[in-house]
């Protein structure tokens, strides 16, 4: 009995705080990883990231490389066997300075609600912008990066601010923003590295007031933090940032970060988890964390990208199903050309995976890791589940020409019952518990191509399955 | 007896000259009308179009408009209602000159032999490519176009010659170009119309130079005229151009050339018809003629072309069937971008095409129309023939859920046989004949999603009918 | 019987003061020849040159060259030891083409007013504008260099109108345009030369065309013909142009034209003699003719000319004494910047000159040789006469320490006298006849330095010597 | 004890000829202010002022204005009455940022061994250098201003340094560096004065990082701040960058400051005096000064400078003149083009002066302020002396009709001579006592004009006057 008082209390005391969320965090990363991830991000699993800066202009990489490490590329030749700096020399002179490029970031054609529309109905349900990448060049007017941002020079537009409000004018949408802590080639930067131990004249010169800044101006739900790798993060000053974010901002409440915070936080500090580029892991990692893929192989506009750096809509959805099965959000990135537009490509992209969404969504939103992630040895088959309806969902990437498709995983119960989300066909589709104790066969009808789910991924509803 | 002797003799000396090919045009619509149109043209069905020129600079059009009209539109304001006009203006400045855009022509990526590539490996067969578009700027160093073409400013490159050689050097390719006759702005060919009668000051010392020079350095197949229709041929001097191009010039037997060459020629003199843009009458018509289709709506590189202006890649091969079974070739265009790439979703649909065309190639390359065009009122089921196999195909753009096709043209006779080209299912199709003399009814199988051929058209090969 | 007599003088005054001018001339040498050169220029001696078109955007030659030919060197490096190719490739590119220079030729601070009341303030009544100079490229919009011309690109003015229009606003001034007759890239031309004999598409189609039109449009009172020496006459024909020119155009009473009409010309055919760039034999011509000079080397800007190759004002007015002595017109050049304005040097260069005609402009105008030219071995002593005063002046450019100059060609008679323009002291000059037949001998004061006339040139005017 | 007197004698000259300055400044006024001035500064007496920025590519502003105001002109319409910003407009664009005027700061003609030369040539003895002005763009690769450079971007050349070493090489002659304080739209600084009392991040982490580092770059003799007037000088940290300059920086024992150090400094704290631009009183100043003159009105180079802003050679002359007499340096302005060279007319003052120094340098360089500076009402005759020979000279700026030029100030004695500089005649010039006690009588002769002195500027040298 005064147990069950306790509890009660404790109870209370909980819907209390998380209520009003007076919560004091401190600048340490026990205290910055006590806190809990905010609802929100879980639930809609699928996201769009956006490289868009300076490197946009000459958009240009070697086949399967990266086109916003163009600078880097450039000014370290051996990092891509002199491919970049081939290139330039021949198309705009040995010359010419990278920031240049900045003049020719015209926008002409940028219109960011057509953007926020587009990514809406891709599914998507959050935007991850790169405000500042490791060029240096801020998308705002910063004032730490004064005469080096999309406001003074180049497009003179507020693109974090324009887009900001075209997502968040769509009801469901969060905003956030990309940041890179370091940049290549700040003397500012540089010069404390040349000291030991490093003064932090950058950190607190020019990083620190920009994060504060771009938090202030545009509150974003995300703070995506990247190019933390050569540097601790007691260099960075990221506990002191977090506990700032999480006390005193007014997005202390939503807003969700990565891991990205120092050489000793991947996996580890920070929110939610990230690992390398495209993280893919395969099994259930047991904290929330995130898959940033890309749609052809470079993350910024490449123009130089072969078709066969190009994943179809397939893969994608595929890669989605995965990552979300095992814990994963799923950041899927869209590199704008100068002019402002979304490649016709990636257009296309986004607009089928809106399509199987509308069909295939409820396997997505607001579910859950379900207790098995991957039925199958060839990794053809996914289960997602939410845990409101006790749905579990079994995301096949194959239709057997057997016409049996099993699932070793459920265990089928007397009230278990299986649909096919999307299936137009009227022939019932047949389940039946194995001889064992788990497992189910499928016997699937064959149909009239037009029956089908679109994109060859077929999604079993399965009810009152253990 | 007598009879067929004489015949005999005259198919020989018909097979003598058509080895030799002596005969001498006379610069009249009758006698150029009356050479045969030479064979590869009707064999290959599939061309690609390119649009490439200064207008692939701005590359901007309102949507669902002609963005290769761009200057045009920029001094005729009304022609759609100021769009490009306030277009340029907000962007580049009112007094921004279009010539300038000349410069920004920059082809960093141009690669002919990867154009000639991936047009191949569409499964097209000939290339047109805009050697001169209405503003003038020719492709190639034309001594007509002084300081106005590709050689001497902007990309300084042979752009005609570079695409010819690659195209030329892959065996069964055939290169052809597109010249415009008029020029919207030239002062020459203006003031020729200012006369009256008018002058021919422009013919004689620009276009008709011009002509006979891109003939004579790229020896192109196909001859595509344009910009005819402000005066008649006799302006143009299109008969002397072509009895010189039928008689005198070293593409003399295997050149074709279209029916734009006066106000007085579309649809009666010249070679193959063309009628207005992307035409697709949807019954046979009695003379060779060609569809120029667009992927988007724009023939050049649009920027601002919505996604909705983009066709998928059903409709493009639905379009090309309709085309060869009414008798006309697939002229089907891309707009590459001023960095001199194929943007990546033209890329994709000439990739598709060329996968539907692997499968079911036979029912397009040198097919013939077949007695009747089309079987539905629906415009659902089209045919095509070859007359050597005697091979029928019906291309069908649906599978009906009833499980039964009929197509009512075909006479089933006891030889009869039926495929399905790419099915990879191994069901039986079963074929009766309807009860009447005519018709067929074929029973469809339901299958595995991934047995069926792709895109959702359905080539059912019929052997033995009448 | 009176009224005939009547009419007879009516007739006979109307020749005399014939406005009406209706002489035939002919397409022939001895015809152009014969025609008198209209007074006007005789009477005004200065005039200014204005070198003006695309290469006044690079401005460069080495120093001593002539910037005007920077896309000549540029092409054929072994003009002037690679210098010009070795400045445009480190500055611009080695795949910059000299045509993308036309878009930087601003005239951001044109003020076609000012350049005329500039020249005015020089004492200068004429002005010779390159309406087209070797490059081809025109000051007004011809339709014959579409595209390369003025108007339609670059600054998008009109600049031979704009000019002519400031200059024949003020009293006194007349306007002429310089006019290349060949191109040196312009492939139509070099196309007539490889033929034997040369075709004449380029002199047909082209220059005659333009020479009308520049004629028509702007009533030129000078055409000043150059970059003929690549061909005889017959081939440019000039004579068939000055015929109509003289017989047809509307300046036929007035203008003048130079004698660079064919490489059988120079000091024969024409107008007035140019013979050489900067021409000054230093005894009389028995036939007008006109120093074309500079106040640097370069006739173009030329950014890189050096100080010692600017000449002072006292070398430029001695050097236009000189001339005008020896029968001669000055015109001297300019050479405006891209942004249009007048380099300071040369405005003050030309403020000098006309403080000096200010003071000594009778000396200049409408003189005429006199019945000697020089007066000293060492060239300091000048004469020009005023034929209706009878006033003779020498010119002196030296003022002898022993205060004794000796004029050795002028007789002195009892009425002679003499004065010393400008100069502002009241101590007389006193002059005596030598002994011997001829000269005179003049008692020179030393006066306050302020009391001189400017710039050490000192114009004696004597009266009544024979 | 002899040793003793040695040692003292020894002590006492190595006080006077201290070659090792060991005095330690402290940040404070009155120990800055007691710090003497090396004396190299006062014997050269004439510098060259250098203002060279991003402003040298628009190169405007309305006549009589100050071009290198244009970005704040542009900001601030009403400064100049819309005057930068209409042709802001017209010419480039409304949107055009400033910033990208650096891109077109190209320096393609700069060599800074000809500048050096050129400026030696015209008898100055330093150069004054614009490191970096108010918009904040610095001529050296400074960190805290990355991307806003001219290493960075634009020319890509180290600027200060390649004038420093050519200046440095020739013998006698000085390099300083003028540096803005302030910077009129660095957001960094705007920031710090919103607070109150305002922060100081501008002033630590920009301006006191970019004055020390140019300091020990470049190891200038001359720092000549500015853009003071907003704040005072604890703001700025000006005693604090002054007390470390004078005890520790390298240059420590030659390097010479002027007062604009805050709003409580000029003619009052630092090193010379500058008081306003122009600065010319027309009376002795008791404490080192300097006028800063220009040859045009301008500054920075200003195309659109009309003939009647720029000033002779004669009155810059007597400028100077004026200045040294009483008490101050002549630091006279050059504005470079955005290619990098000195305008000819510029080119041509320097040399006039440096050919009038070659006479008169005696009366300027190492002399001292007389006890009179200003011998007449009207400021036609001032005084210099030299301390070493005695000899005063007296400076006239006329030469009287009456041939007598009366000295009130000077006192003749018997052993009194008196010269006149350059002059090449014979004839003596006579002085003689005037009838009271001081005043001397000269009487001149009057000569032939190539006798006198240049310029109109007669410098008489008085030798045993009192």
């Amino acid at each position: 009995m005064r147990l069950t008082i306790y509890l009660f209390v404790l109870l209370f005391l909980n819907i209390c705080f998380s209520q009003t969320n007076n919560t004091v965090y401190e600048a340490n990363w026990s205290s910055i990883n006590a806190r809990p991830l905010p609802g929100w991000y879980d639930d809609v699993k699928f996201g769009i990231f956006i490289h868009f800066g300076v490197y946009s202009v000459p958009a240009f990489s070697q086949p399967t490389g990266y086109a916003e490490w163009y600078w880097y590329n450039l000014m370290n030749p051996s990092n891509d066997g002199n491919q970049t700096l081939d290139y330039h020399t021949k198309s705009f002179g040995k010359n010419f300075p990278y920031q240049s490029f900045a003049e020719m970031l015209n926008l002409r054609l940028f219109d960011p609600d057509e953007w926020a529309q587009t990514i809406y109905d891709s599914g998507a349900r959050y935007v991850v912008l790169t405000s500042k990448h490791h060029e240096g060049f801020t998308l705002w007017e910063s004032e730490q990066s004064w005469g080096w941002n999309s406001v003074n020079i180049g497009p003179q537009i507020d693109i974090v601010g324009a887009l900001s409000k075209s997502v968040k004018e769509i009801p469901g949408m969060h905003m956030g923003v990309y940041h890179s802590l370091y940049e290549w080639f700040n003397p500012i930067y540089l010069d404390d590295l040349t000291k030991n131990p490093p003064t932090q004249v950058y950190v607190n010169e020019i990083l620190q007031p920009q994060l504060r800044d771009v938090v202030n101006s545009y509150e974003p739900e995300v703070i995506w933090a990247d190019g933390d790798w050569e540097a601790l993060s007691s260099y960075w000053e990221s506990t002191e940032f977090l506990a700032w974010l999480y006390t005193n901002s007014t997005v202390k409440d939503t807003v969700v970060v990565n891991d990205r915070w120092g050489s000793d936080c991947r996996m580890k500090n920070g929110g939610f988890w990230t690992g390398g580029d495209k993280t893919n892991p395969g099994y259930l990692i047991p904290h929330k964390w995130e898959n940033c893929n890309t749609i052809g192989y470079s993350y910024g506009y490449n123009q130089n990208e072969p078709i066969y750096d190009y994943q179809n809509s397939t893969v994608l959805i595929q890669e989605m199903i995965e990552t979300v099965s095992c814990g994963g959000n799923y950041l899927l990135d869209i590199g704008p050309t100068s002019e402002g537009t979304i490649p016709m490509v990636m257009q296309e992209r986004l607009a089928d995976i809106g399509k199987w969404m509308d069909i295939n969504g409820e396997a997505i939103y607001s579910t859950h890791p379900w207790r098995v992630q991957n039925d199958s040895a060839d990794h053809l088959i996914w289960y997602t589940t939410n845990t409101n309806t006790g749905a579990v969902y079994a995301h096949s990437f194959e239709w057997p020409e057997s016409g049996k498709l099993l699932l070793n995983a459920p265990i089928a119960t007397s009230y278990s019952s299986i649909s096919l989300l999307g299936y137009k066909g009227k022939l019932p589709i047949k389940m039946a518990p194995t001889g064992g104790r788990s497992g189910i066969s499928i016997t699937l009808p064959n149909a009239s191509p037009n029956d089908y789910p679109p994109f060859d991924i077929f999604v079993f509803k399965l009810l009152n399955v253990l």
